[in-house]
C-alpha cells in the first residue's frame, strides 16, 4: 500500500444510478426529476429532494447518474478515488417490499458502475471507483430483509459500507428493533456512512427567502448530531465496538457539542451513569468526513477525536487524567487518524463557469491549512486513511 | 480598572426574581411551579419550563429566586461579580400589555436587587451584582412598547443588557418589525444576550427517555444558532455596527458551522452576493460565553472569532489572504477579547454533595485548559472582558 500515500480519495461523493434517477423521474410527488421552463425561458430538469424544498428544488443533469461525468469531475480535482454513495433520499420514502427490491437491484448497480470503471494506473490492483451500498431502512421492513441485504452487499467486492439515513424503521436509529442490523453490519465490517436528508422541523427556518441556506448549512448538521446522539445515548457503540460509523459532514455539530453533552449526561438522573463511558469517548470510535470548509474547524474536530482516550471511563475530567496543554499538538494530530477528504458531489456546483469547483478547492485548502498537521496527517486525510479504513486496493 | 484583571466575573447566571416565581406559582401550565410529592414521598417543588418536559420538569428552590443563595453561590466559587439575568421563558407566554407591565416591573425588581446588594471590597465602585432588563417581546407588542422599556432599562444605572430569546414578535429576530428595537438597543449601548428556551421540534428526539439531555445539550445551542445565523442573514449586523450581541453556550454550534455556512451562502442563487461579508466575519463582530464545559471547544470558538477579519469581504478565502498557518496562535488570542466566563447557575446543579459545582469547575478548567492562551487571555476570559463590555464600575 506505499503507493497509497499519496492518493486523493473522495469518500463523500453522491450518484443517482440511472435506476433510480428513471425511478425519480416517473415520480409526481418528491422526491423527483422534473422538466421546467426556466425563468429565462429554457427547458431544464430539476431536482426536488423534498416536497416543501425552496425555489422549486435544484438544477440536475448527467453529473449525478452519469459514470463519465463522475470521472471528468474526478480527473479535473485530481481525485484518484472515489468512494461513491447513492444521494438523499434513498428508498425512505417506499412501501418496505418495493425498498428491499430496489436496493438489492441499486446494490447490483452500484458493484457493476464500481467494477466496470477504470483501474487505478498508479496501484493496478485498485479500481478508480468503490462504493456504499443500500439497505431497504423503511417502516414495516422486517430485520430478516435488512440483515439479508447487508449479507448481498458484503459478497459484493467493490462494495465498501453502506450510506444510512437517521430515521431507521420510523423510530430512528436508536430503536431496538435495529439491533440485529448493528449486528450483521459489524460482523460484515462494513463501514456505515451516517448522512442526513431530513434536517429539523422546517418552521425553525422563519418567513425569509434564505435558499436552501438554512436547511443546508444548519438542518443537515443538525439532522447527524441528534442521530448519532441518540446512537450513544442507545448505547450501539457500547454493544457494538467493532462497528465502524463514518459521520457526514465531519459529525455536523457533535464535535462542537460534545463537552456540554457529556455534562448534561452527568447532570441528568436520568441518564447519568448509563453510559460506559464519558460522552466525549465515543467520538474516538468514530470516522469523520473532512468535509467542513474550514482548517479551523478540521483542527478542532481531530482535537476531538484526539482528546477521546482521556475519557474512557464516564466522569474522568480533562484534568485529572494529568494531560495538559503539552499534548495538544499530539492529540491533533492522533485525531486525523479518524478524518477522511470529501467533496459532497455533485451537490455545491459553482454559481459560475470556473475549471474547479470552490466547494472541493475549500476542503482541499482547510486540510492543507490545519495547524499542526505536518505533511503526514494531511496526506493520510486526502487518501491514506481511506485507504485503510476501506481496504481499497485489497 | 487595574485591579479588575484578575477578578472572576460570571455573566450567565439566572434568577427567577421573586415577582416572577410568584408569577409562576399562580399558573395551572407551563411554565410553573408547583408541589409534587415526590417518588421518595416528600415534599418537594418542581419547574415545569415546557409543557412536555419529560420527568415532571426538575427540581427548583431558593437558589432561583434568593439573592442570598446566589452570593453565597458566588462565594463558594470565588465569583466577584455576576450579571444575572431572568431565566426563561421570560415573558414570551404572556399577551403583550401583560408582558409590558410585567417586564417593567421586573426591570425595576432587577435594578433594586443589584443594587441593594454588596459591593466589591476589590473595587469599591464596582458592585457585586449586575443585571439584564427584559423587553416584552411577545406577538402584538408594539414597538413603540418595545423601544420605551429598552429607555427605561438604559436608565436604570445596574443594568448593562437586556436577555433575549429568539422568538421576537412570533416571526424571529429577522423580522422586519423589530428594527426600530435593533435601533434602539443600539443607540442605547445595551449588550444584548440572546438565549434559547424553545430548542427544536421535540419529534427529533425520538421515544426513548433521555431525560432532559438531548433538548438541553442539542435543542438549547440548535437554537441559538439558528437565530444568529438568520440575524446575519438579514442583514441586521450589517445595519447596526455598533449593536453588542452576547450569544449563550459559546455560540451553540455557529462556530463549527460558520464555514459551511459561508459555502452554502456562496453557493445559493438566492443569497449570494446578499451580505456584505463572508458569513465568518460576522463572528469576529458578536461576543461568546465561555460555557461550552471543554478546553478544545473555547480554543476552536476563539480561532472562529480570531479569524473573523480575514473574510471582511465576501468570497476572500482564507488563502487568499495570506494569512497562514504560523498566525494560528495570535489568531487564537485574538480571539479570546471576545469570550466571557459563565456558570448557567442555577442550572446544572451536582446530583450530589459536592463542595462546587462541577459546571462551574468543568468551565474554569477549560478556560484554564485552552492551548495558545496565556495568562493573559485567561483573565480576560474570566472577567476583564465581562468589565470592558459592560463598563462595570464605571
Amino acid at each position: 500500500m506505499a503507493a497509497a500515500h499519496r492518493l486523493l480519495v473522495d469518500i463523500h461523493t453522491h450518484v443517482y444510478l440511472p435506476r433510480y434517477a428513471a425511478f425519480l423521474r416517473s415520480r409526481s410527488s418528491a422526491p423527483r426529476i422534473f422538466t421546467r421552463t426556466s425563468p429565462e425561458g429554457k427547458q431544464e430538469d430539476r431536482l426536488l429532494i423534498l416536497d416543501d424544498e425552496p425555489s422549486e428544488g435544484r438544477p440536475v443533469g448527467p453529473q449525478y447518474w452519469d459514470r463519465d461525468e463522475k470521472l471528468k469531475f474526478m480527473d479535473r480535482h485530481a481525485i484518484d478515488v472515489s468512494v461513491v454513495s447513492s444521494a438523499n433520499p434513498w428508498l425512505d420514502f417506499l412501501p418496505a417490499p418495493d425498498a428491499h427490491k430496489l436496493a438489492e437491484e441499486l446494490n447490483t448497480d452500484m458493484e457493476d458502475y464500481c467494477s466496470a470503471g477504470p483501474s487505478l494506473t498508479a496501484l493496478p490492483s485498485a479500481k478508480r471507483l468503490y462504493g456504499f451500498g443500500l439497505l431497504p431502512l423503511v417502516p414495516g421492513a422486517s430485520a430478516d430483509s435488512l440483515v439479508s441485504t447487508v449479507v448481498q452487499i458484503s459478497k459484493l467486492p467493490h462494495l465498501k459500507g453502506i450510506i444510512m439515513g437517521t430515521r431507521g424503521l420510523g423510530k430512528g436509529l436508536d430503536d431496538d428493533a435495529l439491533e440485529p442490523v448493528w449486528g450483521a453490519l459489524e460482523k460484515a465490517g462494513l463501514v456505515v456512512f451516517l448522512h442526513p436528508h431530513y434536517g429539523v422541523d422546517k418552521d425553525a427556518w422563519g418567513a425569509k427567502d434564505n435558499g436552501h441556506v438554512l436547511p443546508l448549512a444548519l438542518g443537515f448538521p443538525f439532522e447527524t448530531t441528534v442521530a448519532t446522539t441518540r446512537l450513544i445515548l442507545s448505547g450501539v457503540l457500547d454493544r457494538y465496538p467493532s462497528l465502524r460509523l463514518l459521520l457526514a459532514h465531519s459529525g455536523g455539530a457533535l464535535p462542537a457539542l460534545s463537552s456540554r453533552l457529556s455534562s448534561c449526561i452527568e447532570h441528568d438522573p436520568v441518564v447519568a451513569s448509563r453510559l460506559t463511558h464519558d460522552a466525549r469517548y465515543y467520538l474516538g470510535r468514530l470516522y469523520f468526513d473532512a468535509v467542513a470548509y474550514g482548517a479551523e474547524e478540521l483542527g478542532f474536530v481531530s482535537d476531538a477525536i484526539g482528546r477521546a482516550d482521556k475519557y474512557v471511563t464516564a466522569g474522568t475530567s480533562a484534568a485529572a487524567s494529568g494531560a495538559g496543554a503539552t499534548d495538544s499538538v499530539a492529540q491533533r494530530r492522533l485525531g486525523s487518524g479518524r478524518m477522511l477528504f470529501g467533496t459532497d458531489h455533485p451537490f455545491f456546483p459553482p454559481l459560475g463557469e470556473t475549471e474547479k469547483w470552490k466547494s472541493v478547492v475549500e476542503n482541499l485548502e482547510a486540510i492543507d491549512g490545519v495547524w499542526g498537521w505536518t505533511e503526514k496527517e494531511k496526506d493520510a486525510v486526502r487518501g491514506g486513511n481511506a485507504f485503510s479504513l476501506f481496504s481499497l486496493g485489497s
